[in-house]
């Protein structure tokens, strides 16, 4: 099937599933639930394929792990489905209405988007996620997987598809891509006629890539530069707690804090403890020659630090001179993600909720936060650090769209 | 200055009015609606020159027409402007608050977009309202206007830009390109670091150009290919009513009808009544064979004409079946825009209302209503036809984003 074909099938499933009740979507999502499990035999041994690739390839461990499935993980899988198929369906809310003076009643509801692209790398589970909280939307979707999971991937597909074959007859909700080559990515890339948005999922060359790319709408999502603001008024031992949350708790996420500002007032005793606590974790700390002025064993740092995303158990760190100084550096070098601010000042509390230009920003809180079930949406199909559309934790809301819906009784326009 | 110059100047701007109160903002657009008034002459001077080369160019006298700015025009937009200071302000409203489990106050709040890009062609009065709209909603804007109207737009800019100064100090709320070259439109289209969001205003051409070849994320505006559906059950006289309105009240305009589909079964009585009164209007009619049969004075339409969007005195016409078929041909056609249908029938207009994929879909009324001040908000900065971000006419709430503002006392992630 080429691309074309598929963006046409995608489009007519996508006007079915617009009328789909919340019932029917639920009865589907908990049948493809099932028909994971039924299928775990058959999707281990796809996956198996793909760990034996891996291995000739000589993928680093980190990355097998994420790319190997078990029983456990395919379970994990289900559950999470059953999970989206108990939540809120937001389709058909009214978000806006009013009557005019000439009797037009006027609603803004919420629709789903209509075809969603989605382009991931090596997690098979992301093939499960992602169409679960698409078809509960009322999306269709394309799928367009790395190579490493191919097998993995089209085995998940073929068992999710069994149950919407059997709930829903024959509908293109979910169709995934055979051919992971460039080629037809960049084809995916520019279907503007068929996809209404475009999402990538995976590290930051894929999103510049797609960014850089497409034709289609993007929701770009993901990169955390994220800031620790320890303020005059800190209290230190809430201070040291929050940043060994954020920066340890888990180093490879987008919401694990990055880069640390201490106000100069409060360094000399906040830094110490810090910096100790850090060390006990095996965090490395590079730092301006102000934070080594206090601590010899910080490393220096570049510029090129200020807006690094590591990733890892390192961590920037500087010393400001003031509230404004710590906004404005945040501003300058943070990807728009989540920043907090640790403080017992009402001025400074209010003036960096205000101020700091990301998509969540947090009083007295650690960054991990940052996440849908966190915020309470029950799921996420990832952070945008845009602000178009969705900013922070998409939820089922974000993957959705709205249209005006106007009754009259014979109304023209004067 | 360099474009680049200039984005950092509009991010810094932003940072700034982000945190200005309704009150500042206000009394900034009534200075510069004073401005423009007390700027007349100036204005005047600088919009003859542009006449001056338009009509060196033999310019067509529609698009002189658009140009062409006098005294009235000027006032009009002077009383624009203070109409934007009368609405209300969205920014700071809540949008979704939730307190969580373990203590954390999550709020989403309503935040400018940051910098607004807008690239607009021969109406010289877009650079006054579009900055009336971009800045009462917290906004710093780049303009880039076409190089007929250059002189009219800068003078305009001029203008404004004493005003912000008067009340806001030095802060670049808006700039204007000077330079009106493809080149320096491609290097605005690529500023992802300092560009929020990007808006075309213009005919179709302007628009896939910026669809094409933007990076910053696009919110597309304008085109309709908008349908007037008469169904069986249609009142005809309202039906006749309504398709006079959509297509002939105004012929230039996006929300314009510019297809007519007719149910077979009321077609023999409703059809020749519709093409009698179009016919009054001056206005060609293209058909399919089957409608030609019932008024053999109707022009043969070829597969094209079902996806023109004529701007003109024309409109097609095509004899359908049932509703489906209606649907189909809509969803398959349309620009996405605006679609009625007129009926008596209650399941009709409900598959009508939840089966077209169009930003406003509308019963027994003319599509002529799809404006931003006909749907209440006051202004609009353009009709959107995509499906991210906004949907329709798009006001001030469409020009802001949202942050998360979360407060804690010490919460960290088990």
């Amino acid at each position: 099937m080429t691309m074309e074909e598929m963006g046409i099938r995608a489009k007519k499933a996508s006007h079915k599933l617009a009328s789909f009740s919340s019932a029917v979507k639920d009865r589907c999502l908990l049948a493809a639930a099932d028909q994971l499990i039924t299928s775990t035999q058959e999707i281990l041994e796809a996956n198996a394929l793909d760990l034996k690739s891996a291995q000739e390839k000589q993928m680093p461990a980190s990355l097998v792990d994420r790319l190997r499935l078990t029983g456990q993980r395919i379970e994990q899988m289900a559950l999470g489905m059953r999970q989206v198929a108990a939540l809120h369906d937001p389709v058909g809310e009214t978000v806006y209405s009013t009557v005019r003076p000439n009797g037009l009643q006027i609603r803004q509801v919420r629709v789903p988007l209509g075809v969603i692209g989605i382009i991931y790398e090596s997690r098979p589970n992301v093939t499960a996620d992602a169409f679960a909280l698409c078809f509960k939307s009322g999306n269709a979707v394309i799928l367009r997987g790395g190579s490493d999971a191919i097998h993995s991937n089209l085995a998940i597909a073929k068992a999710l598809n069994r149950a919407v074959a059997e709930v829903c007859g024959d509908i293109a909700a979910l169709q995934i891509l055979e051919d992971t080559s460039r080629e037809l990515a960049g084809q995916m890339m520019r279907m503007n006629r068929y996809l209404d948005v475009l999402i990538p999922r995976g590290g930051a060359g894929l999103i510049r890539s797609v960014v850089e790319n497409s034709t289609v709408p993007v929701i770009e999502t993901g990169t955390g530069n994220c800031h620790v603001f320890v303020d005059a008024s800190a209290d230190i031992d809430m201070a040291v707690n929050i940043i060994i949350n954020a920066k340890t708790q888990r180093t490879g996420v987008c919401n694990a804090c990055e880069s640390l500002l201490i106000h100069r007032s409060i360094a000399d005793r906040a830094l110490p403890a810090i910096a100790r606590a850090l060390g006990e974790k095996g965090c490395q700390l590079r730092g301006d020659q102000d934070s080594r002025n206090i601590d010899a064993s910080i490393v220096p740092a570049t510029e090129d630090d200020w807006g690094r995303e590591y990733l890892d158990l390192i961590a920037s760190v500087k010393i400001v001179d003031s509230l404004d100084q710590a906004i404005d550096h945040i501003n300058t070098y943070s990807t728009g993600h989540s920043e907090t601010i640790v403080t017992n000042d009402y001025n400074s509390a209010r003036r960096f909720l205000d101020e700091i230009d990301s998509a969540a920003v947090y009083v007295n809180a650690s960054t991990r936060f940052t996440d849908g079930f966190e915020f309470g949406f029950g799921a996420e199909i990832g952070i945008s650090t845009q602000k178009l559309h969705a900013r922070g934790p998409m939820g089922l809301r974000e993957l959705t769209t709205t249209k005006y819906v106007i009754c009259g009784n014979g109304q023209v326009r004067p």
